[in-house]
């Protein structure tokens, strides 16, 4: 089977010369546009290489990777908008570069597409794969809904955190290797677990994000460390220290939540409380424990038929970045 | 089988009883609110009258009818937005209740879960309703995208205003119909002539509509006629005089686009203009064209085993509407 970078370079070719529409201009233009930012096209690859390590050609897996990919890029373009954010990659947002009505009717049209690649696939398993993608298209726009709430609210607990990172993230990861695994010929089992693998990989890479922000080497992450704690945003971190902080350790976080002009004071700060709380130790665990579980699936995919080479590969290489 | 007040009755009752999701509740509450502002239901009734058509009980059609009004329902949501909207039916629309973040979110998600919904039919015909219900999504959004477009061009052909009425409106109505025609067991020729019966009975009704906005009876119409004169909407009859209109007849036509100071004196101008160019008379040509068209479909459709009894009425109370 192909590795990663050979499958990665295999869906970018095919993407590059995918004709999605050409009329009307104003809602097909967008798809070429954002499909053609770039990005390291994670989630496809992982159903290419699900497929694979099934013992199944990746080309067979490809329309199901584009209806992928699809739904990734609709939900980039709605929740740019959401955040009112005017770049993606150094470029103009959709709803930047034209309007507000051709952002909303692109992503629509997006969805709508995705949909329709995702259902070319056998009719042995087609319900099975619409079964998936489709209940992990309402989970992304709930995980949306609750980050969003989240930031209006201070008693977020740790399961609502957990349920949130998951469906606005992992479960997309989960849906691509279990499609992916399913077009590849895996048995229930497999495709079941090929799902968790990528359930708990990328909750273990929601945590160490969060890790990272806080704890980055500046240089190697690309950016100042410490923006969630400037912005209080409900980290598993700040979760778990409001939680198990006392005394003055407590009385020190609630004021620093309130301050916003002292950026480096508050951040080095918080990150002592993180420490001292034991919320630094408590994170790692669990961004442990996630990975444990996503290496345990993989084993329960590997006795069921798969070779799991290049997807163990994968979750090292995620595990073990320090950007 | 039962007649249209029955079914609609019959719908409305399981739409009010349906739970669609409580949590998120910023996510699933505007589902409640929309979805219970009223309306005649009209594409999920024809879902089920098309399966009592055929002999099959309507409650078989009734998951699929939720997901046709939720797809009714989403575009709504959406091109409010767009629209700028803030009422519909008299009440607030999502985006103004809540905010632009909520309005697109909340129909992505009924998006979402208008597929869910419509996949719960028969493995049997379960990938001839995806194909007919997903190509009606992405033409929904192109219908939408060319109506946005057409207010810029003063170029707009006939074909291409049929297509977009067909593509925003008929389309979904003949949806509903050729999935509720499979759901009641219609062969090939009688799924594919309940879908041309809903596509051209829609085209004949939006045409009857441009008729309606310019000649109707204000007191029936229950708004002032001529907003789309004063709008310089691209009907069929300014799209026919456009093309026809020549000497004075053009030259004053030309002159009231771009007036608009003279609202009464522009309405009654530019109706006597299609009079004498001939575009009522052409208008109303293709109304009945359509029509025709239709009610052809629908004996094709009780030919190959559908009771249209019922159906033949509904389109002939469309046709002798005045309001």
């Amino acid at each position: 089977m192909r590795d990663l970078t050979q499958l990665q370079e295999l869906f970018i070719k095919a993407i590059s010369e995918k004709n999605f529409g050409e009329e009307p201009k104003n809602l097909y233009e967008p798809f070429h546009y954002i499909l053609n930012l770039g990005g390291k096209r994670l989630r496809p690859v992982l159903a290419l290489l699900a497929c694979e390590s099934f013992g199944t050609k990746a080309e067979e897996a490809m329309d199901a990777a584009m209806g992928i990919e699809l739904l990734h890029n609709f939900s980039l373009i709605h929740d740019d908008i959401m955040d009112n954010a005017p770049l993606r990659r150094g470029r103009q947002t959709v709803h930047e570069k034209w309007n507000l009505s051709v952002g909303i009717l692109s992503g629509d049209a997006m969805l709508g597409a995705s949909f329709r690649y995702i259902s070319m696939v056998d009719d042995r398993i087609f319900r099975k794969v619409f079964d998936v993608f489709s209940r992990t298209v309402l989970e992304i726009c709930e995980g949306q809904q609750w980050d969003m709430d989240f930031e209006l609210r201070m008693d977020v607990t740790e399961a609502e955190y957990i349920r949130m990172i998951q469906y606005k993230t992992s479960v997309l990861l989960g849906a691509s290797l279990e499609i992916g695994a399913l077009i590849g010929g895996a048995d229930e089992v497999g495709a079941e677990q090929s799902y968790q693998f990528g359930l708990n990989l990328g909750t273990s890479f929601q945590i160490k994000d969060d890790l990272l922000d806080a704890f980055g080497d500046p240089e190697k992450v690309g950016k100042q460390v410490g923006g969630d704690i400037l912005s209080n945003k409900k980290t598993i971190l700040l979760i778990h220290a409001l939680r198990h902080a006392t005394g003055e350790d407590r009385d020190e976080l609630l004021a620093w939540l309130k301050e916003d002009h002292l950026p480096a004071e508050k951040v080095k700060a918080v990150m002592e409380i993180y420490q001292r709380v034991g919320s630094v130790r408590y994170a790692e665990e669990r961004m442990e424990s996630y990975y444990r579980k996503a290496l345990n699936a993989l084993d329960e995919c590997s006795q069921h038929g798969a070779n799991i080479t290049e997807l163990k590969n994968f979750a090292e290489y995620l595990y073990h970045r320090d950007h």
